[in-house]
């Protein structure tokens, strides 16, 4: 199997998986227990959380909050918008956008931000949407489904120069470990995931500038300094802290992977559309097939033993993508035909060029039956 | 090291993650992919779904939705409560209780029923605060810190007689695998936890009969029907139902847990005072000594390689129990001095002897210092 959908999930890291388990199996107590065995899976935990944290932050500048999925840590840092209205983008993983959905209800207008043609937003069109009642900005900082990148960096200073007030937030998920990346001091909240590093699924996390203030929408034992309810999820904690430093090793390739992306590109050129940007994440290259459904081709690929995805694994039940709908240069031929195809640092070129041989070859096999 | 916090969470069932773990290593795919390796991960959460399930519930009349925790599936059926009045009781988890304490501020009355003596409700203390505007009712079925035991399906009967439209909720994260319960069709909702039963942190689940509405508290990609958005832990869903389904078989041995329960208790009956009802859960047994504080006793205990709790794991960082102070029949000194002694299917008699010896022995001890 040639696994090319990692912007998916990864494959656990097993390396990152056994040390975990291992250290987990000996220092299974519960991390709030007052007794040496708790306070030993505390400091387990403490120490991921220092690892994980030093990865992108100043950890003097900020703290992080253990989540049970880059869901919750984006829906904790939506929540964030109580009043007045908050922006965002078109461009948004669902569980920003679906949050921004709801806070209609809660009393907060929410603003979506429209894509550049490459379906990354322009400072421009997002500071226009930003005025004194703003009090929440997220923008997506590697777009899952095309990998369009937005210079978070820049995005949060030029907000925060309009409105110092407002919190900036960032979903980081496709980014993390990815794309060489520090948080500035404008970014108050930035959600990641474990399992697009290589980690377990069930586990995320939210960095939280320290001076930003975060209110939690799970409420019991005030566990992660009141900020998220529920018994830590020891297990998954270590294991995203040990997947991520194997990762970030291995993301050093990140030109290595860029070369790959182009290889790749070059064989399906000609029966392909290009959506991804030059400019974007390397680990992802969206195109589309103008001849076949990208299910069917997905399945058929699948059955040669390609794994590659349409889009959003999450929201895999639409039929075409309201992401790349709203980039507003794709017609609905194009939208259906989308296929997308995510490297990891494990990718090697051989598959590459095996699997987008097999992606052409799929593309002209449908052409010449229909 | 002798292990008798079990109620704080269980060591984890090594046999049941290396079979999770396997499973999850071969199909790793995002279970919301639309290819083979999808569908293959999909179909393995659905079998623990079903085998989850049928351990409590009839499938016909009732799902259930994963969660991360405890926590959140208290907090997801909590939420529910959205107009009138919400009725639970003094004796819940931080879960259920600090759930209704953010109620005010959604424009719902929480309201408390008191204990009774031995830690239970009694079914005239809470009708007594039911009327037609209740949305919402949540009771504890086992309770974690004295293992006092209600009689879910006959408060939930009752309620239900009083006012057929609101929603019966039950946590039931001390309950599950421990007491022999078949989920009767008056209530709604019932929160579950992985880690209680030998699974991971990190894995939890509320059972819904299927008539009874329920919306989200997360927002995003729409998995778990829409019910739950975010990545599901697939790792802890599969070692969730392995784990259920051996500790389940054990838990035929309620008989024998009640006895080792007895038998501790003859050892300390001279130095301790008892907290926990006769009739309660058999894995509890709560005590007090009221010649030293629970947390000296509980770390001397933990250096001769013993391990209580003194009370929930999740409360731990205040000074005295909410839920045993709000009994009303102890005094300060009791509820200092308290131990938690919780055991699992997998405790021995031996090692119940020596646990109790060791505490009579460091109260004794403790007693002579001062």
């Amino acid at each position: 199997m040639i696994y090319l959908d990692n912007a998916a999930t990864t494959k656990p890291d097993a390396a990152a998986l056994s040390r975990a388990a291992q250290l987990y199996g000996e220092t299974y107590f519960n991390p709030s227990a007052r007794y040496g065995g708790g306070f030993a899976a505390h400091k387990l935990m403490e120490d991921a959380r220092q690892s994980l944290l030093c990865t992108i932050a100043d950890p003097a500048l900020f703290d992080l909050i253990f989540t049970s999925c880059g869901t919750e840590a984006d829906n904790t840092a939506v929540s964030m918008a109580k009043r007045g209205n908050a922006v965002t983008t078109a461009g948004e993983h669902a569980a920003v956008y679906e949050s921004f959905l709801q806070l209609r209800a809660r009393g907060v207008e929410p603003r979506f931000c429209p894509l550049s043609e490459d379906g990354s937003v322009s400072p421009e069109a997002l500071l226009a949407l930003v005025d004194e009642k703003t009090t929440l900005v997220s923008v997506v900082h590697a777009n899952n489904e095309t990998g369009a990148v937005n210079d978070i960096a820049a995005l949060a200073r030029a907000v925060k120069k309009k409105n110092p007030r407002c919190i900036f937030h960032s979903d980081g998920v496709q980014a993390f470990c990815k794309l060489p990346f520090r948080l500035p001091a404008e970014v108050d909240l930035y959600s990641v995931s474990a399992h697009k590093v290589g980690g377990l699924k069930g586990t995320g996390a939210l960095f939280r500038r320290k001076t930003c203030s975060l209110q939690p929408i799970l409420f019991g034992g005030g566990q992660e300094n009141g900020l998220r309810s529920g018994t830590e999820n020891v297990l998954g904690i270590l294991d995203f802290a040990f997947a991520a430093e194997n990762f970030s090793r291995l993301a050093e390739e990140t030109e290595r992977i860029a070369c790959l992306r182009e290889k790749m590109w070059a064989i399906l050129s000609e029966d392909f559309v290009r959506i991804s940007p030059m400019d974007g994440s390397p680990y992802i290259l969206t195109v589309a097939c103008r001849a076949a459904r990208g299910e069917v081709l997905q399945r058929m690929l699948f059955d040669r033993g390609v794994a590659v995805g349409t889009g959003s694994a999450c929201s895999s039940k639409k039929p075409v993508s309201r992401v790349l709908e709203a980039i507003g240069r794709y017609d609905r031929t194009t939208l259906e035909g989308v296929l997308r195809v995510s490297f990891s640092a494990e990718t090697s070129e051989e598959e590459t060029v095996q699997a987008a041989e097999l992606m052409r070859e799929a593309a002209r096999e449908y052409r010449k039956k229909v």
